[in-house]
């Protein structure tokens, strides 16, 4: 199935950018959306995937092992041996709703295991994840259980699944996307924490952009190769530009003053602990990287606030209008002092 | 057992231009239809699948792939090799409320399949769906975690069946259409949203009409083949027209005036997402296709916009009795600007 | 174990007359009692079964099809070959409320399947049931899982049992008759709109009356045999009349005026739908085959129109007690115009 | 164990009554006892047992089939061939209220089934109870599964279990001995109604009384034999008085007068349906019957009319102190017009 | 593991009492210890059972049975033959919230049992605390299906286990010892009613006393040896006691006045049936014996009342602050006529 | 993976000091940190266990005995024989929100049991933490299951794991350490009490510690090894202070005036039971072991006071912001008397 060029989408800036900031530097933890049903989020996370360089990959390792760093976790490359490799897509992994526990963690064959004397693990959807992006749509309405598990995976980069006695461990390191809409339902606080950013998707109220938006879609339904073609260019100078930030990014400093910037604005919004500092300052590096800039500015913090901190406000800040007002309100308090 | 001739159906316009639409261009998304019990929904949708001219399929293939495009996905066709195919009618698949995961999936035989070594699968109802019609009475009442696996499938097209470690696809392309009353039970919003087309049917309330439908009825009960005779003909011509705003939909183009009002009416309306502009599109395409127009004009836009959007506003719809108003209204607002 | 004779019953007109119009024709749907406990509802179904002529079943034939027309469902005489045949009486099964789904719809060994490699399917109370009378005692307390059932099944006359990829399917046409106090529990809408015809019981209040019953009842369980022979001459001429009704229900025609009549009753009272105006028609037609009259009068509807309407109002009518006196008043208006 | 005589128990007459009439004739239904904990309900029902004559029994029969007229239902007695038999004593078997269902009704052991072709049943309680008393203490906190089972058996005298296709059938036919306080969960109607009489036990008042009680119980326990040879004859006397009873019943008429008493009295309380007449003429006879007396007179009426009527009022009677005041009332006044 | 010594307990008289009384004749029922967390409930049960002379046990029987007089439902002694003993101690079994019904009453192994024809049967906690006691911590958060249980055991003094056909019983004779905060969770009525003797522990607040405690179980938990050997001649000398009191009990006679005494204080408190006045009895008796008086006196029966009936009162007396002080206003004003 | 040093953890003194406390004298109990998320608590116990010396183990016992004085209830080295032994460093084990019970406590594999006659035990997260610590973020959501589970196996120090008759034991003693955030779900009284301290921590509000957190934070991540060096000389000392303090434990009595200090304290404050003395004696003797005091003083007492208290206060502390200032007030009213 063709995709749509990422550099084809219209507006919600501050969704592409956050899903950019995740590609520079995965740490900065997952990046949840929120916002209206039918604002592409999911055709930008696909896009976004389908920008990517194509990885290097085990061959027949079924968590798509870094050859040259294989996860201390994989079952597959800790045989040993020589590993012979080849560039595989950036995958995207949709967990849906329904999906059932086996489905998500791998399933343990025990009969299989029993009869034979062998692990028998069907790896499921955190397994393919690996290296990629998971995504989930209406987080917020996702069984409890999932959840705690998500959690526990998301926290360790690790997949353990045990079942009577056996045990399996598997990498699953992923971008988790998570898109919802507030109204139908609250994320828990646990799983709002665990998101490195936040972001509002709206439907565009202008004309223009209304039907720039389903002139490209529709163009893009009747010739998805055609269409694909004119944006081929604006797409591989995005990828060129993301790798240069990947490149760059080991070698950036947070200066002094940045760091106390955002110290202050966390302690004048009171978030919970200092995950925000924490993201803060790899959010605006990963910026800072994908921009070319020398230094991490306090400018590079100030425009990546609210995808930051928005949603680390007590209360739940998802569900009050103010909690993006609250954050721009609090940047320009502490930065004009 | 004969069917009930679909232009013996008496009233009820937008119910039979909603199926009619949906029949010419699929990918308008569903028909839901809400409103009083006995209002002929079930007896409408098999008497326009009978009506439709019978499609070609892949001999033996479970899931009735269309020879000349057997789907990606069919794992009855991928194995290549010749194929017979023959003529089918469209299938008109019934999803009863009280079914079973396995029997709307299909079944995986975990037995079988561990002791003699292949995969064996029992289609569900999906896979006789393909193609044709699911049809869901009192959709409104089925059970959570039904809808959330036809809606990961109606996304999709493809139906995923994984039990334990086994893994089976297959192509599950078909157009839903749900009927139910909303006084018994609301719609969760993301089910709406799947479907293109709302339709509201009542029962008529002038009296001649009221007595000729029970006559027809009686009559066809009394003598089905003999009733069925009197409305070959006018189900032929319906059928020829079909046919041919099918051929005709490919080539039809959507003027910037059209879809230029098509944006303003749900900005008007203030629609989530773009959804609603696409459907308006597609639909207005369609309907123009299937009235042999030249162009898709405004008054086509006009008067599928309720069945399009009435759905689509805040606020649950189906609970106010304003929505169909509302949506008049602003199409009035909108078009005499 | 001896029956109390139909025909020794005192009283109750309204429930006897609706269960001798099932039994003359089924088509009319089944019949719904409501009303005081211990006013005879079992009895009288027994009896009226057991008055009826023997019928013809194919031996051997778990589903007593019909000899000369046995269902296409019928998995037993699908087999085609030479069919010897009895006479069996009209089945009465009784559908216990604690009843098991297995015990309901039958049950699938699938071991005993995988085994031998044939379908090992032991019917159940469906089966028991074709081509004679479900009885639901307390039907407002019948399990939800167990009424969605028997919706499926009562909509299609046939029994469709699916477990994990195996698949039966057989005969199940039978008259429902249902009884309960709607103090205890309403019916779900859905499944009071099934009923053809609702009547309620009541204790009788005239001293006679009651004695009359009592005396009955204590001579009929001291001489069972006794009892019955004084009754046999009553019930052999309610069987013949039977007999007769049926022979001539299928050329007896509704006069237009009739029609109408019915149809106007129906929007007097704002019924859904037009399953009341066909309930009508065919309860009145019925009758009158039954009372041996050359036409459908409007008499008959009048008489009927409470069992065939009361249950159909808007509002759950079991728990009006105006919901008679309603339709008795619309008869009122609509025929003295 | 020992076993407490009966005639040894102080007061609770209305409680001993019911018990004796229920073993004159069983077809009257069973006993409700309702009161206070520690009134000595179980020690009266094992006494009753205890002093009813040994019953002839079908040797090896698990259901204790009567030799003379083994039950058409009793698969161990339908074999045929000659039977022995012996004396057994009339069982009382507790029905606990933490069994499971596969205690009460049996368990059927479908491995076995499958494995040696035959069915293999394990009776359960109801086996048991057959011919005897079936006792539940606390009858108003039961599982609501078991009571809808109970209440199946209660009614066919039958007990059916089926469990994946296999089906066993047996006798069971028991007096339904049930207890409870009300003020710690109601009994459902359908439950109450099945119980022919209903007697209400207190906790003694009166010091003397008192004292006795506690004397007897204390003097028992310390030496049941020596205490039981006390009782001796007083118990043989009560047995031998049963007997001619339950020989004199089957000879015993009901004058028109009673049976018009009968229903005028449940007509002034407006019960339900007629089980109230029915039940008070065969009380009334048993009661005559007991008492050796030639008709059934009015006055045998009056003193049973409470346990027969008191549970059968319109809204649950064992709210409300003024059940049994009402019956009382209603009796003054019939009989005394 | 050491045990703190009985006699080292400081304070708790009500709670020391009780126990003792109970292991002076088990026939007064178990004892409920309500009150705070952390006042050596466990502790005081422990030092009681290692207190008590070892008991002469079958050797191999799960249930420890006494080789005098082996339980008639004892699987193990039932088979007869020769019996070697030996002298076992008290056991003290800890019935945990979380226990499953396997761990408590025992596992019937199925498999076992169908594959060699044996009954597989291993004995649960019920079976350890044979002749013992059982101790339920938190007995007021015990799972219902437990309880009921407990119930059934209690009564009987037999443990019966089924599964699917295989039955096994057991005896289960034990002095059930539950403690609970009645802040966190009522008690059901009926297993209050099933604790014959009820005591109030409370945190001791004069300071000396606390002191004391915290240092005696400093010392113990330093050196549990060099502890114990400090009270090894208090703790003989109550076991003297407590043999000797076993000896004299079933000489003992309660006289008439004492009798009446209970009587008329039960009357007094309204307690439901003569469970009260039937453990105010025995429980004197059992303090007599003790105390070695040589009747039963008034005031042993005053000492004892609120241990006896405070849980007796109407309306849950846990809730209550007042349920002591009204048995103690009612022995006071009972004996003061 | 490299762990964050205990020695360059920024504030949150309180934490620190009572698991330095239960380091010394695990018999304090565990310890509970409630507060913010982000706050380091995971560090502060992965970098206290990682400082502890590492702990001499049997080799291959599952459960890491101590060769030395091996648990009585451990399977493993119950067997006899010569052991090697080696050093292990202390297990922290955390026990995830959604882990079943069979990942906690171990899984018994029946089928193996059953088919080679041995036991097939695979130790759950139980076995591994023994001798370290448990750790369970958000502890207050923990399912009620595992919580009894927990509170069994705290309260004994073994992990008994039952099956269908299968059993096995082993030790499982650990410094239970839970956080959580009460606003998200409070705890259960008896988890609780199991607790020997309480302590908070909040998010710095001063600028300089915050940046210095999140300084250090960042120098780790981007160099561990690095940072760790500069760490190393503070953690070896402290290592040493831990070591000397144990070793002085056993010796270090506590004088009567710092008892009785203690039990002022209590009795001011209203804690149920004694444990809280007990605690505070203990947990103020370990401090001053830890701090190489002479004699456990006052003022040792005075300190730990609030960890040791707070979680003992009536009404669920955690509820209260004056929890902590309740404590504090009363150690100022009793030491100033």
């Amino acid at each position: 199935m063709t995709t749509f060029p990422f550099s084809a989408i219209v507006g919600q800036d501050e969704m592409r950018r956050a899903l950019l900031i995740a590609a520079v530097d995965p740490s900065v933890g997952g990046v949840l959306v929120f916002g209206d049903r039918g604002t592409g989020k999911s055709t930008a996370i696909r896009g976004l995937a389908a920008l990517l360089p194509k990885m290097k990959a085990v061959a027949g390792c079924p968590y798509s092992c870094d050859p040259g760093q294989p996860a201390e976790s994989c079952p597959h490359c800790a045989k040993g041996g020589p590993r012979k490799s080849g560039l595989v897509p950036v995958p995207v992994v949709d967990l849906p709703l329904g999906a059932t526990e086996d489905r998500v963690v791998g399933a343990l064959d025990l009969e299989r295991a029993l009869a034979h004397g062998e692990k028998a693990f069907e790896p499921g959807l955190l397994a393919r994840a690996n290296r990629g992006f998971l995504y989930i749509d209406e987080v917020n309405l996702l069984d409890d259980h999932l959840v705690d598990l998500l959690l526990d995976v998301a926290a360790s980069g690790v997949n353990t699944v045990e079942r009577e006695g056996l045990s399996v461990r598997h990498p699953a390191r992923f971008v988790l996307v998570g898109s919802g809409n507030p109204e139908e339902g609250e994320l828990r606080p646990q799983l709002l924490d665990r998101f490195g950013l936040a972001v509002e998707v709206t439907t565009p109220t202008d004309l223009p952009t209304r039907i720039d938006v389903v002139r490209r879609r529709d163009a893009f339904e009747r010739d998805p190769d055609g269409f694909c073609r004119g944006y081929e260019r604006a797409d591989r100078a995005l990828q060129k530009q993301l790798t240069a930030a990947r490149a760059r990014l080991p070698g950036m400093d947070v200066p002094d003053a940045t760091l106390e910037a955002a110290a202050r604005l966390c302690l004048a919004l009171g978030t919970d602990g200092l995950r925000g500092e924490l993201t803060l300052m790899r959010t605006a590096r990963a910026l800072a990287a994908f921009e070319g800039a020398d230094i991490v500015a306090i400018d590079h913090l100030k425009r990546i606030a609210p995808s930051a901190l928005r949603h680390r406000l007590r209360r739940n800040p998802l569900d009050e209008a103010g909690s993006t007002a609250r954050v721009t309100r609090a940047v320009e308090q502490v930065f004009s002092q």
